[in-house]
């Protein structure tokens, strides 16, 4: 067992030579590769090719460290190269350098942020970090906790507008109650559909707002649900205003929504985990204005801030800063002891409903500390300006058309027309046969490897297939802008 | 702007030489010496000392990579090391060299396991990876998938329970039901209060059932609960029973439970986060007994299998296989698109309720790849003989004593008796003195920084203090458990 157990030891040179030639091959496949537009973004295989492609099988006898480096080696080329600057299929993407250091670090460290016995420096980097993000929302007395991505940070808007006005519902659950109603764009994100779900509130209870065609909630709409609810004895609780709504990027009227809000006593969270990323330059922040209104903000760095998955906070608008620990709290005898040497109000784990908590906070502080504020701004601002750039391009380009008159957040949607569809009569059928094009052009452009863009129908938009391209990552610029254009018109053309 | 960029991409040397080292920093001060006896376990300090000691300030210019390094330096150099063979304060803890390299894949290659659009590898080895450990459960006809820790894990079996039992309760929530009632182990892990209160159940609804003094769920005790809540007129929905307790390490008889279960309709959720290890060792997997029999499981692959913090999975005995996309699905048009040019059966993300979800798979699938089932196997064994060595040590050597007569997981459980409580007459007085000894000699020990082992209270054991020592750490043999005893006494005798 020695000889076996040997192998899982840091002081055996065979492992240290082993964790070299890994970093390397992550180096320079991963990483360098990876972001290079020499080489493709994607090598496409279906499912049942890739499985036998790829050797998964776990055997009972130990892979030497040749096998183990070769199966990285085919992990790493046929994975998406979500970095690469011509990925643009996805809210996420872009890789920094200062974060992956950041989740390397995290990884070697295997900290744990409940305790401060057995996670101090983390638990003091995330009270800086909340400190610094409250005042850029506009929270100056609030608090937050890191999430494991954006869903599980909008399910806390619920649970905590839920305790807030229901602190009973702690001990004694939802059973008896009038049903809780929320309110959230019906172009907002899924993930409060399965927030009221998870809740016990029931996907029902989840009331889509009409929007004005350009994905705003109409904040006559939202006061016309509150009020036919309130009439058939429901209990209205909160409303999800969206900061960068996913499919086209629409920003909420955050003031006017908050009077709505108030006028009925609802929470208001703002469910910023895409568009957030705007709150950090002078010139996009405005897209936010009205967000210190807001109860809570989800806001997600890996998105428009290009950290790795995940890293999501909740923010809390909540000077008593009891609000999390009053909603969460189960005192666990074994964790939470009050009698330890330290100050065990840095003991924060029972903030929150996870136990353990990976740490996610060495990703973006890792970052901004090497990019400093100004760093980050221009992260943002670049990406606004491709976005500005390519939306003049699309709408002078024949064959492309914008779904939206303007952009307002990173992502562009448009639809393509291929030759034989332009310059006809766009009746009912001529739509159906636009939605036909995108899967077909999106098959073409996933098997040629060199770009992704997402395609999608809404039913804000007669459910007819568009594209939208996601712009973060801050190695893009104009030639990539162009390239997007001349890549559909090589590949979609004929279609 | 082009300069502020720069410094975002790989391409660039100076960011490639930051790599470098921060790679080599990770190595020799986090990876090395955090995992040698010849350097500390920590290097305390009170919170207020370490926030001055800490440069944590987030400037508007750009920090220097000589900057960035110094302050990574100093993360390492206070954070615990939990990987560290003297390390024995928590369930997780032990470092992997190939988890460790999976970890580090993962977040270079930034995926997200929603579609296999975006994340086609690691979806196939996850598939893999679940029909194995399904086997090794006995789920043969399972389905599984990770959470994000295992208290998000055991959230999913009330969830899953409570739509089985009440597929409306998606729709319609909680509201006008009869409370549903959950039952688990006094001595059970807080998450399930924890679920009870997000879920909307609240706590009040989870029935704590009497233990037997070692730990164990009393079956007849778990009927007469059910049987007074029927008569009460609650509905009696599952029941978690614990393989492996936090503290204690006691593993619930699964077939006496599951029969309960059975004769009343009840799921029965099998907590294995801790123990679950136990199942790869062919000499303990008997702990486990009567796992098939479960409607449900969640595993902590970061606990006593030792890989990164979180590597959880909740797995289901579902032959339909499709129990969890029913429970949890929202159809998100624009995520899955039906018309995708290739079996969308592998965009697995609807079966769970993340939306983003990050990759956790690598760091154990490396691992065993590495390892091999006799490798686990030997991680798992050598814990075992290190519990029976220290075992059998505590209870021949003068001043402590064993809270149980027997270990059963590889967690033990004593009191440290300092010299002048020592053959003394045991009344209340002695007890309460004695609980005042554990906060006092885990204050030394933290600050000498060789050594870290928890205390705690239990409500069971007469809430008076004991140690609570984790053996989990393939590096450990005799020699760290005699090392324990020996600082015990150096540490306490005097107390």
């Amino acid at each position: 067992m020695a000889s076996l157990t040997k192998g899982m030891s840091f002081n055996n040179p065979e492992v240290i030579k082993f964790l070299d030639e890994a970093y390397r091959l992550i180096k320079e496949e991963a990483l360098q590769k990876g972001t290079s537009r020499d080489y493709p973004v994607l090598e496409f295989m279906h499912p049942h090719e890739l499985e036998s492609t790829l050797d998964l099988e776990i055997t009972a006898e130990p892979a030497s460290h040749e096998q183990i480096l070769d199966a990285m080696k085919n992990i790493i080329r046929y994975s998406i190269k979500t970095g690469h600057p011509r990925f643009h299929n996805q809210l996420f993407g872009s890789l920094d350098p200062y974060s992956q250091a950041g989740a390397w670090l995290a990884s070697s460290l295997n900290a744990n942020i409940h305790t401060y016995e057995v996670c101090p420096v983390f638990i003091i980097m995330e009270k800086y970090f909340f400190q610094k993000i409250l005042n850029i929302v506009g929270f100056e007395h609030g608090d937050g906790v890191f999430c494991p991505g954006g869903s599980a940070s909008n399910f806390f808007s619920i649970h905590l507008a839920r305790f807030k006005k229901f602190p009973e519902a702690k001990k004694n659950g939802l059973f008896g109650s009038a049903p809780f109603r929320c309110y959230a764009s019906e172009d907002g994100h899924y993930s409060m559909q399965k927030a009221a779900i998870f809740l016990g509130l029931g996907m029902n209870n989840l009331v889509g707002v009409k929007t004005d065609g350009r994905g705003h909630i109409i904040p006559s709409e939202l006061e016309r649900c509150i009020k036919a609810d309130l009439d058939k004895g429901y209990t209205p609780l909160m409303v999800t205003a969206t900061s960068g709504t996913t499919v086209l990027g629409s920003y909420d009227d955050l003031p006017a929504i908050s009077k709505v809000c108030k006028k009925y006593d609802l929470w208001l969270h703002a469910d910023a985990c895409w568009g957030g990323g705007a709150l950090l330059s002078k010139k996009h922040r405005h897209l936010l204005k009205g967000s210190h209104l807001c109860n809570s903000m989800s806001w997600n760095f890996h998105k428009m801030t290009g950290v790795p998955v995940q890293t999501s906070v909740f923010l809390i608008n909540d000077p008593s800063k009891k609000l999390l620990e009053e909603a969460n709290s189960a005192k666990a005898e074994y964790l939470f002891q009050p009698d330890k040497h330290y100050d065990t109000s840095y003991d924060v784990g029972d903030k929150t409903v996870q136990c353990g908590r990976a740490v996610d906070i060495t990703k973006v502080w890792l970052q901004w500390r090497a990019l400093g504020d100004e760093g980050m701004e221009a992260r943002i601002d670049r990406g606004f300006e491709n976005a500005r750039y390519l939306t003049q391009k699309l709408r002078s380009t024949e064959g492309f058309r914008l779904v939206l008159p303007e952009f307002e957040c990173t992502n562009v949607s448009f639809w393509y027309i291929p030759h034989r569809l332009r310059g006809q009569v766009e009746d009912n059928k001529w739509w159906q046969e636009l939605h036909k094009i995108a899967p077909k052009l999106k098959e073409r452009m996933v098997k040629a490897g060199n770009l992704m863009i997402q395609y999608q129908p809404l039913s804000t938009k007669g459910f007819v297939n568009f594209f939208r391209i996601i712009i973060l990552n801050p190695l893009c610029g104009p030639r990539d802008m162009d390239f997007v254009i001349e890549e559909f018109e090589r590949l979609g053309k004929d279609l």
